[in-house]
């Protein structure tokens, strides 16, 4: 079966993020300065083909270690969508 | 208040993603072949100073149509977390 299956890497909490401020100080200068705080960090959707939802969440966590978050300065979530 | 919203930043369906084409020969190439489809968008948190839901939905709204999402090749959802 194919699973959808949404994996969401985001810079870890403690780092600053400059492309996240960049965008905060975009949106105050055309007038919406009440965002606060900005994070942006990438969202990936998988297709994936497995027997069942675990073997379906279990690739994506490995795809997610290998290759899509560099744990360095991101860390991911995994979520597995009908 | 200070409501945390998610903002999804994804390419249109319609559009080709070369971007998700590579992770999906990468991940094959590691040995996740089982992987069938990789799209690739932004994931952006904002933090919105908000007198309730509403206002904050709206503000977030307002700046995906102002600069998050370019909607000649991406769409974006929002949505709203505790």
């Amino acid at each position: 079966m194919l699973y959808n299956v949404q994996v969401k890497v985001m810079p870890l909490k403690d780092l600053l993020d400059p492309q996240g401020k960049a965008v905060q100080n975009g949106l105050s200068s055309l007038g919406l300065s009440n965002v606060k705080d900005v994070r942006i960090g990438k969202h990936i959707t998988l297709q994936i083909e497995a027997p069942n939802e675990d073997a379906a969440k279990t690739a994506a966590d490995e795809a997610g270690k290998k290759l899509l978050a560099n744990p360095v300065m991101e860390y991911y979530e995994i979520e597995l969508v009908n």
